[in-house]
């Protein structure tokens, strides 16, 4: 709100500096911007003053239990933008504002040099010198208060003399003067802006969804998490870092789904494991097939031995046979005929489903009670969850739900499963969930994977948006799938792989190469073990399991892969070709790749590289080793060809490798 | 910032609805944007809710002295966008902000639809549909509340029958319960942004600026206000609407300027009258050989006669003669030599003039001060003040300044002098200033024309900042017109008037294209009057007068002129020609200029127009009436040429005639 005249009056009207134009800062710094631990926060803003006074421009940082300001100091961009920077090193969350006030002693020393130049009689000025020195001193202590005063007397002296004029513009007082600023009248930045600290896990990682009911040793048998346990060798041979878990909880039997989402289960058919909750137990039972808690914590334990750790799924939905259903009625929606709404999307109709009520007089125990749901598995080591369909449960609860887990567990990250509307995934993020589901499932051609992604890693979605990849998931079976075969999963799996630094499949569907819809037009699979149990053969010659494992070892080999920041698309002039680099900030790690995006025809093209932004000497060839084939290429200049077979390998992971000139005149590189 | 978990609880949290991205907020509403009175302020907003029910959304709007908050329906433009609008009718401060809730009936409408049609059965939801009905006559009265009681009835009388589907579907029923919404979930935007409303004259009006001590009967004798008085009639035939004169306050001896700015002035020349005060007084006293307040009180009544207004200088600053230095000492800042700092921008001294010290402990003294100037001359009449360098004062002075005055007089406009750096122009524009000089006076190539006026009228920035164009001032002579002679002057002037509904030029130096620098390479003019006394014959046969009246009469018949919000840059086919147009919004006023920017050579290039932006029927010719020179075109379709010989006009003002067909199968054009 604008500043009325009389409010006016009661602050210090001679605080001459503005700030104003800081960035990041989301909605007004409504919301927090995100990083992960060791990553760089850089702040720009616009900061100015009257006249023709020099600027002091400072960034304060702070975690949020810590009371007392780091600064860093801003340097000007010219046209009155400044930029500072801070590393986060802790989990949780930090503040940061921006301090700006007139560096007198800098204007001064500006106006004096002039002075000098013009030859003008300064003597006037090497006493305000010498009087602002000596006010400095006031401020400082020991040494340097005795060093000021040393200035200030020599200023103050003989004020015409050279020696006076020499001292004044000397680099020792300067940074006296700099350390023992007058900040009486700073001004600042009239927000704390906040971020949000995860760890790395946020910003870089492969995760796996698979059903452990599918994991059996035969074919025929409900896997257990036992099983599901003995599994986990495969998923970890693959280099995966995540494994995550469709719902483990009981099943409810009214209404229940039958194979190919029949309305009507056949007895012995297992139900959908969405349809939570049964007589056995709710949100924090586990189906009694798959096991009991303790088997899940021993699941959970061989992950960990593995190097790998377990996502489970957060569907906020009861079956009509759950618990809280006779519980706590009042958390459900009641019709006047005396039921329960169940889920609709009119005139679809999941009679096996009964939403939560989010406009329940009761929302707070209701709201108390999901979190106790994360908190009971967080207690058995649980640090990821997957949230289904958050999109249709209200916002307000979530930003309280994961703002007070995080209070205590500022590890847990949360994955939104929300693909509705641009703007109500980006709210999603904003309030706080760690990463997110995107459209990559559906962007196929060139111009929407450059759109997308340019809008996902170069606007201000960057900093609270994380982007994880799937290329399928046990409900979307895209069309391009269905219809590509091997060169579509394999150009789809690098492209999620390097893309996103977060992605995942939903397997072994995904390296079997699982392509036939429930129906023609339809994303659903046919068979989907969302409905039955279904037995993946591990061993299979076929499988793409190597070719995942060794796309997830070149991720882990290259730290450019392990952040989108650095995300640049570049031209290529053939638009089934997309290429594109990633580099680390310091570009000792530059990785360029290059996919065919038509699975039926071999493509060729010019690739344009901006050399220099990618550390490359444009004057000198260089090496790009495809670490997927291990080819390497000789590349001179800017612009070189290249054709990809999709038949052999759709995709090109290119690692640049600089000619490195040694003492001895010999050359290899690096 | 982030709300907290312990907060979110203390709300209520079923209040689902969440709304963002509202636009125009300047600086997350910590600015005001501006209108005048009878423009229109279009508000747009995100606003959803999770799942899938229908939203309603309105835009709430007050004048800030009236509590209660009036509503205009919002509509939704997809993506979760939403736009409604409302207009400004009164002098002074709006409020606007946006609410927004979950409409339950619409949604139940929606989705009853779809079931209809698809066959199901739907007493219960027809019973719900009466619960809806029944509680919705209760927040009714009167004969609305009877009518929903009645459709209540008929839902719920026989909830399977067609005539309730029927009943449930009607169009009286979604009027009512629209009328009677049930709004206790609604949610509010966090904000209450504010829109500062002006009169017409803060948007459109054409300004004349002249030295009354230059308007003498005779040469050589010093003019007085009288004078000046009698020569309002010549200014008001131009036709312009405001008369500014430059400070016409005592002038200080010491340190007095000579003719050419020379340091030392000779006995019996005036000085500058920038610097101000004498023992004969200040910022509140007439100059003596202009006369008396008295006198300046006749003067502005003449030009309220002429249906004009009088602008005063606002220049803050005082001569060593100032009665202020010696009753506030305080108010300058004095140096360790015991004298006080004059204006500097090292190694140039400006000894004639002390700026006032904006950091002193008196501050609240002297910005007291400096209002009561302004309440002072507002007593006699004034209502346009130009504020000279407002940009060398402290920021939060003006924002509280302005704020105060207009508290008490919102007709009152202030003119920001500050030619500086683009974030300190805007950032005056955003704490209060009603209009602003442009960097126009320097903008003379295709590109850069193009470039500035669409970031002033097309962006943000249209939402505070009101340009106000000059070609001249007595500070700049700018070099076009120092080269271009004749046709840059005209030029300059159609492009000012026509680019700007804002617009002024410095005269007579304009229309007697006074165009001789005091040196080359520099914008100073010969002999200025701001160090001297000069005398301008009005009757000069070769003065522009003529045609400035004419293209200040062309403003004032075309609306669209007066108004800067829909100037579109149009596509033509010579980098010396630049062409744009200014359109009412219903279209009834359609103008296009032509403007050829090289004063030496004749230049025709292909006109692109968008027809129907412009409400121009593609498939029938029109014409355009260059309003300059009374001729006509007929044009057909998008791209006609035009041609402009610089020596003749350099510059059309075409005035779009619509092909209107009468019943009587007789054309014309409108």
């Amino acid at each position: 709100m604008p500043i009325r005249p009389d409010a006016a009056m009661d602050t210090d009207g001679r605080r001459r500096a503005v700030i104003e134009g800081v960035r990041p800062e989301i909605d007004g710094g409504r919301f927090p911007i995100k990083r992960t631990i060791g990553e760089t926060v850089i702040v720009e803003a616009d900061a100015f003053a009257d006249g023709h006074d020099l600027l002091s421009c400072v960034l304060l940082f702070r975690p949020e239990g810590v009371r007392a300001w780091s600064d860093s100091p801003m340097s000007s961009l010219g046209n009155d933008r400044w930029r500072g920077s801070f590393t986060v090193t802790d989990l949780g969350r930090y503040r940061y504002t921006v301090r700006a006030w007139i560096d007198r002693f800098a204007t001064w020393r500006r106006d004096l040099e002039k002075r000098v130049e013009a030859g003008q009689d300064v003597a006037s000025d090497l006493l305000i010198g010498g009087e602002m020195a000596e006010r400095a001193a006031r401020r400082a202590t020991g040494e340097a208060a005795r060093r000021l005063r040393a200035w200030a007397r020599v200023m103050r002296a003989a004020p015409g003399s050279d020696d006076s004029r020499v001292a004044a513009l000397d680099t020792e007082l300067v940074a006296l003067m700099r350390a023992h600023a007058d900040r009486s009248f700073a001004v600042r930045y009239g927000k704390e802006l906040t971020v949000v600290v995860d760890r790395e896990r946020a910003r870089f990682g492969a995760w796996y969804e698979l059903f452990p009911r599918s994991t059996a040793q035969q074919p025929g048998r409900h896997g257990t998490l036992a099983d599901c346990a003995d599994r986990l060798a495969y998923v970890e041979g693959m280099g995966f870092d995540v494994v995550y878990l469709p719902p483990i909880h009981p099943i409810g039997t009214s209404f229940r789904k039958g194979k190919n989402n029949a309305t009507v289960a056949e007895p012995g058919e297992p139900g959908s494991p969405w349809a939570i909750g049964s007589p056995s137990g709710g949100h924090t039972a586990i189906h009694p097939d798959l096991g009991t808690v303790a088997d899940f914590e021993k699941f959970v334990r061989r992950a960990d031995e593995l190097g790998m750790e377990v996502a489970l799924d957060l569907a906020y939905q009861c079956s009509p046979d759950h618990p809280w259903v006779k519980e706590h009625p009042q958390w459900f929606r009641h019709r006047p005929d005396g039921t329960i709404q169940y889920a609709e999307n009119p005139p679809k109709r999941y009679q096996d489903i009964y939403p939560l009520d989010f406009e329940t007089r009761d929302w707070r125990s209701l709201w108390r009670a999901l979190r106790d749901v994360v908190l009971f598995w967080i207690n058995r080591g649980v640090r990821c969850f997957r949230v289904d369909n958050p999109h249709t449960k209200a916002f307000a609860f979530w930003e309280w739900l994961i703002s007070a887990v995080k209070d205590e567990h500022p590890d847990v990250i949360f994955l939104s499963e929300a693909f509705t509307r641009p703007k109500v995934m980006y709210r999603l993020a904003k309030l706080g969930f760690t990463q997110s589901y995107t459209y990559f499932t559906w962007r196929t051609a060139k111009w929407e994977l450059v759109q997308y992604f340019t809008e996902l890693t170069q606007t201000e979605v960057r900093e609270y948006f994380r982007a994880n990849l799937w290329p399928n998931t046990p409900d979307i079976l895209p069309e391009h799938l269905q219809m590509g075969g091997h060169p579509a999963f394999v150009a789809r799996l690098v492209l999620a792989a390097t893309l996103g630094a977060s992605y995942g499949i939903y397997g072994p569907a995904f390296e079997h190469m699982e392509a036939a819809p429930a129906a023609l037009g339809r994303e659903e699979y046919l068979d989907s073990e969302k409905y039955e149990l279904r037995w993946w053969d591990p061993a299979r010659a076929d499988s793409l399991s190597e070719l995942i494992g060794r796309v997830n070892e070149i991720r882990r080999e290259n730290p450019a892969l392990q952040s989108d920041r650095s995300l640049r698309f570049h031209a290529i002039d053939n638009d089934a070709l997309v290429a594109y680099s990633k580099a680390t900030e310091d570009r000792s790690n530059v990785v360029v790749m290059v996919v065919n995006l038509d699975p039926h025809h071999v493509h060729g093209g010019w690739l344009e590289l901006p050399l220099e932004d990618l550390g490359i000497d444009p004057g000198q060839s260089f090496q790009v080793h495809d670490l997927l084939t291990d080819s390497r290429y000789l590349w001179a200049g800017p612009r070189n060809y290249v054709e990809l077979n999709p038949q052999v390998v759709p995709a090109h992971i290119l690692r640049v490798r600089h000619r490195v000139s040694t003492e001895r005149d010999f050359e290899y590189f690096l």
